[in-house]
């Protein structure tokens, strides 16, 4: 497998803080062991699941660091180098590269929302791709950042040979499918929530960044694998068994509280979110144990 | 076919009216009588692309009567007959069965945003299916409403024996999915918009209420009975070939007006829309011509 | 004074249902021989918090008519007549000034949201107010609506000798102030929130129109008077007290059923909502109760 | 006047970067000399026009060495430190305050929005306040983060002996009131909004982060001082006249890049926004010319 093939499924790993909100890449190589042991295509360090936002310059060099030793050659390691500014972007970028990282996902500047134009964003990414020494991959998540990466940006960027692909956080399957169908073959488009990851494979993604693909792993790869066999009848009803799980870990209701939460029921130990993020609460675990039972046949 | 078996794709017929604004009935049946010639599962007569909020309540009364002559027994009628108030959804359901509709397509009150809760819409739609004499179809259309009928509120309303499926506008897959996955068999969920209608079918859909429809009924029928028959590859292509034109007609970019203007070039006199609404501009029509001209070898 | 003179505070009427929900004409009589007792500028029949959209044309004839025999000359009486057709807006209008209404408010149709440009506006409501009998007020209520009606297309509006005025129910000063500031002296805005009615006086609107008006009188006619007279800390103080009560009714929280509930502490009976909209709950009593006790000294 | 006494108008300072989007620190003291020499209460570096997030944290503290050594004792000088984690923003509050800040000022962390909740909030400026040596102004910009800070949560925050006020960024003056009412005399409240800003005042807010303070510092006082002293008919024709400029620079339309603009001609050399923010078009140029003409007989 080529290291850019992104067909399938990755996971977006969380940051271990500990118990004082310091940085813990012990914690995070000894979980990263287990996960490069699941069937998955690759792993996605300092994502929105990851809390870059919530990292220095220097905890996100070491958490890449971390992983690198941690994530054997041939599986996709991609890091997270979204920054608002075009520099801040590259800089991130190049010692994400220095580091090992295969290739890089950077999430679209939001904070000037009005002018986030599609020209604004096409010189962005195009600066960054021609800057950077690993492939890119633009990464659009609207209901975070208050902007939205359109069709007709992608459809620009992707003429770039150093832009592979992107991962859409969004759930509109009709702007996906616009992403697929206005881009050339060798532009991968990712999925980046769970709820839409059967209907997204079925317009031509070609695959997944899934946050329950961390506690999971197993099971979200054996969805990929049944709707790519066209097997429609059971990869639908695997996507409606994961649905519980995925409302609960990573989304808007307990967001990466309620990942962390989740993969320490799993036996994975990446500690608390940091603050202002707070654990889970109480009810929060309960859900996710009973959505969790869902799955004792599957190998966790 | 029982006429509510809803599989297939229904066309949401616009509302004739001539020069003058007036109501033109003998233009609605004239164009009727080529619709039903063409493979469409049935007819939506007072839906948001009939312009219903624009006619009074006589008017209406005009339009259902029309349309029932036009309109052989065994292809489904569906009327629209939502209203702000429960006391008026239930007397136009009344009227429209009068006149022989087969069902009632009832969207949401949203007038009143803050109040719209799900005790309140189980509360309107359950005194709405007690007292209709034809089944009821639940109609969520957030973007244009404001409010959203959730998937739990559908889940306790599919439970009622005269409300057999819903139409819902909206393009998250993963709220298609969920309304398909939380009601039995027997409740038929109806995709709204063209974009999402493959997606939609492949998550559990019966079928489509969309506005190309109209225009192009051939191609969508085909596209519904490819995507049944697991023929992917093809039902994806001519989705994809039927995204310019759904962006064109009943959509936000022309609504109503668009969908007018390509019906008159596809030889269908149905007038112009009514004031405050104006006609489809030039450029419009330069681009629904080009839209259409995609599918010359498809019969129109 | 001028019945066109519109400085001071008016009160939206709210529409009695009995229990059965029909129309109860009797009440509304009864309860606006207290109204007109108190020191208002006048009363609009048919708004927002009239439930005007709950009601059918015939309904909302007998309304005006039964206003008009219990407001006397003199005290403008305002009818709301908007509709999504610039037709039915127009026959509206010439019914609501056949049965005596000294002026009309216009809420902007809404309901083909992205088709609402300012051309289409500045066109729906010159024809409304060319074919008026008596003045035309424009109304925006994007909160509502979903549209908002920009200052351009206001000052636009505002030259037509038919056209004396608008009731704006945003809460943004900035746009507020834009609307006065763009508009000739003799075009009249008025507020339609309280909470923001001392700041709006004070960027020069000439009223407003407030659902506390209803139940409290007195209370906000000392608020304009107050305002009028330079005396800010008093105004100001007052426009506090009343923040409370205005979160109660009218508002999002409990809307017509908080001003009905209210209503009916204060004395007046005026039924209940229309179904779907519920009555207010115990909840909503008991803080309306405590709302109102903050006037004791002021006469209700 | 006490530092701490935040009455009147203070100047939002950009950041100049040069031609290659370097950080450049001497224009910045020289645009300060010239800022120090004006009615000002006070400088914010580092806020949103100061493009904050596109700094990185050496950076930052470098503009907040060099403003020190520009700006005088005894008058306000606030440096922003908003960051997305607890721990960053209390690290750069302790470094701005080493540097010579007098107070900072904390934009409300914003990415994760649904975890974003009062109690959150709470708990966030509290940490930062209790561990701050200077002291804290509270932030809110829901335009730009998408979440926001309800009046129920400055009133809480308001009783630390730390948190010294508020910039409000939101046009909605019924919550700008709400945050005057519900919090001590001692607490602050500052509009970040010119066009709100006499309606601000009206309500009790002490001043104003006002971004055409940079350029009209006379004006801008001004209007403050009119407001302060009574003079309203005077005062609002000032807000009014004020409006065009405020519209082009710093807003929605142009934002930074408009703000730069307009220095650059009012004789101000801060250089260009950073990219991916580029420099404002030449229409916008035409249109601050037009706008800062309004003013010729105001020393600029």
């Amino acid at each position: 497998m080529s290291p850019m093939d992104l067909a399938g499924v990755l996971a977006p790993i969380p940051t271990p803080f500990d118990e004082d909100g310091a940085l813990d890449t012990t914690r995070l190589r000894a979980a990263l062991t287990r996960w490069v042991a699941r069937p998955l295509t690759g792993f996605v360090l300092l994502g929105s699941n990851g809390e870059a936002v919530m990292l220095d310059e220097l905890e996100s060099d070491r958490v890449v660091a971390a992983a690198r030793e941690a994530i054997p050659a041939g599986r996709t390691f991609i890091v997270g180098t979204g920054r608002e500014s075009t520099r801040a972007a590259i800089q991130a970028s190049r010692r994400a590269a220095d580091l090992g990282a295969d290739a890089v996902l950077v999430r679209t500047p939001g904070f000037f929302k009005t002018q986030m134009t599609t020209d604004v964003f096409v010189r962005h990414y195009t600066a960054v791709a021609d800057a950077s020494p690993v492939p890119v991959l633009l990464y659009n998540f609207t209901a975070l950042t208050g902007v939205n990466l359109l069709p007709a940006a992608v459809s620009r960027l992707a003429e770039h040979p150093n832009i592979v692909g992107m991962k859409e956080s969004g759930g509109d399957i009709a702007q996906i499918s616009d992403l697929v169908s206005g881009t050339p073959d060798r532009f991968q488009v990712l999925a980046g929530t769970t709820p839409t990851f059967y209907s997204a494979l079925g317009v031509g993604c070609a695959g997944g960044i899934l946050a329950p693909a961390c506690v999971l792993p197993d099971a979200c790869a054996q969805l990929f694998r049944l709707a790519r066999a066209g097997r429609d009848a059971e990869a639908l009803a695997l996507q409606r068994q994961l649905l519980p799980i995925s409302r609960l870990v990573g989304g808007s209701t307990y967001g990466v509280a309620g990942l962390k939460a989740a993969l320490k029921i799993a036996g994975y130990d990446v500690g608390m979110p940091r603050l202002p993020l707070v654990p889970a609460p109480d009810a929060a675990l309960a859900a996710i144990r009973d959505a969790l039972a869902q799955f004792e046949n599957v190998t966790i």
